[in-house]
């Protein structure tokens, strides 16, 4: 294995094209959205900054070829190169439609009518897949950040915010003592219409930012109602409602202008049957 | 731009080696020990597989120069290549530095002498390099699973899984209606001395795994010791248990052989003094 060391002296074996390549091409998606300077990988690479433009050119060619994002360049003081998601990444609607077959089977019923559906939130690849679409529907709202409530819509809402590149806030149930000072509301749950608490860190949240509300799933649209109501407290404006699945009825949420992935018809306990179809937007690709 | 469609005619250009490798670059990292055969990539391509598989001696040339990684063959009728996160990612001690400078602000003290870090414990990009190293410490014991129990562990255990290529489970402290059955143990928290339940959906785990507890604070450990228990009632083998902070006292845990990236020696809170410290493996690297 050769030794490459940044900042090396001229014993440092030249690092060929196809080898800066693929190292453009590991590093900036793993970062999106987040600036590189120019410097930093012709300092990386020992090359000229022009060397490694027409190396982003190439690359973001062959992203954009196989609908894997795309690179964009940054002008100015704090410019640079960076890679942004695709707008509608690949295989969307053909993941939806499996996520739609897979959370349909009939034994993931549970007594109470309800969904089982862990395996599918706490898996990194799918929920990686699931944040990546839900980024690509609102990144350009350009959120600052994006919110959801404890427990189940963490791990989605982290990866939409990796896709985003920005941080998650989570609201608490109860409030927990390692946070600081709370500002806490009442909320009404639609389906329940029972009277619940919502918290949220006042460290955690700047006024005057964008936030994305981000969640798993929605019935009446109530927590997501609550979280505006609680972002309205810090003076946060709400730039959009994400969830994965949310229920045909009541047609009318809490909350206008939601999006959600899936769309829950009805869980059928007696005849064992699950009736959830991808949203529209999923179904007329190929 | 040009168009590209796998499985085209003759019409469809030549990819470049340089596009090959480009998104050959970006797609394996994305999906840390899962398998792609050749096959896959020689569709895609519309190239031999004798030429993906000189791209990717290339790549994994360039990841193992740049610290970033490797591509591994594997062999036989399932075979293909595949990314191995690198063992030491590049720069760890000196991320764990920073990630130690950063949580011993003095405005993070919080009133009972906690600790702020929920910015650091949901922002993709920071839980992304804590989970790759805690995900390095831990790959050659190679779990099926990595368990955590809710709430602030969760990221950081999703993001642990990701860089091991398994899934998530998440133990509650209240019995949730939408698990189904549930296997419950009580516990006993070394720090409070308090009785606690702990839950794990039965639907969650499979007999005869192992599992690696990941969690984002420990101090007496029994949380940690009540996750192994609740394991053992699954005959679920605990093969390694990671945090993101251990606190220096008491040094005689409730489990043995947890291995923590920060050590807490104390909060003073009257003198806004957190005393911190990166474990003994990231103090003597560059």
């Amino acid at each position: 294995m050769r030794k490459h060391q940044a900042g090396g002296d001229s014993i440092v074996p030249k690092i060929k094209r196809n080898e800066r390549i693929a190292v453009l091409a590991r590093v900036l998606p793993g970062h999106p959205w987040q600036i590189f300077t120019l410097r930093h990988f012709s300092e990386l690479f020992q090359a000229s900054k022009a060397t490694v433009c027409e190396d982003i050119a190439m690359i973001g060619e062959a992203f954009r070829t196989f609908h894997l994002g795309d690179l964009e360049s940054v002008a100015g003081a704090g410019g640079g190169v960076r890679f942004l998601p695709k707008p509608c990444p690949p295989d969307s609607a053909a993941f939806i439609r499996d996520l739609c077959d897979t959370l349909s089977e009939p034994d993931r019923i549970l007594a109470g009518g309800y969904i089982y559906r862990n395996d599918i939130l706490y898996h990194p690849q799918s929920i990686r897949r699931i944040g990546e679409i839900l980024a690509s529907l609102f990144s350009g709202e350009r959120p600052d950040f994006v919110i959801t409530v404890e427990t189940k819509g963490t791990p989605v809402a982290i990866m939409t915010a990796f896709y985003l590149g920005c941080p998650v806030v989570v609201a608490r149930r109860d409030s927990s003592v390692t946070e600081g000072p709370l500002v806490s509301i009442n909320y009404v749950t639609a389906s329940s219409g029972r009277i619940q608490t919502m918290s949220l860190s006042k460290r955690a949240v700047t006024k005057g930012k964008r936030a994305l509300i981000v969640d798993d799933f929605m019935k009446g649209g109530g927590t997501a109602r609550g979280m505006q109501e609680l972002l309205k407290e810090f003076h946060v404006e709400t730039v959009g409602t994400g969830v994965v699945i949310a229920t045909r009825e009541p047609a009318e949420k809490m909350v206008s202008g939601y999006t959600s992935l899936l769309i829950l018809d009805q869980v059928d306990e007696q005849n064992g049957k699950i009736m959830l179809s991808p949203a529209d937007r999923f179904l007329d690709k190929v």
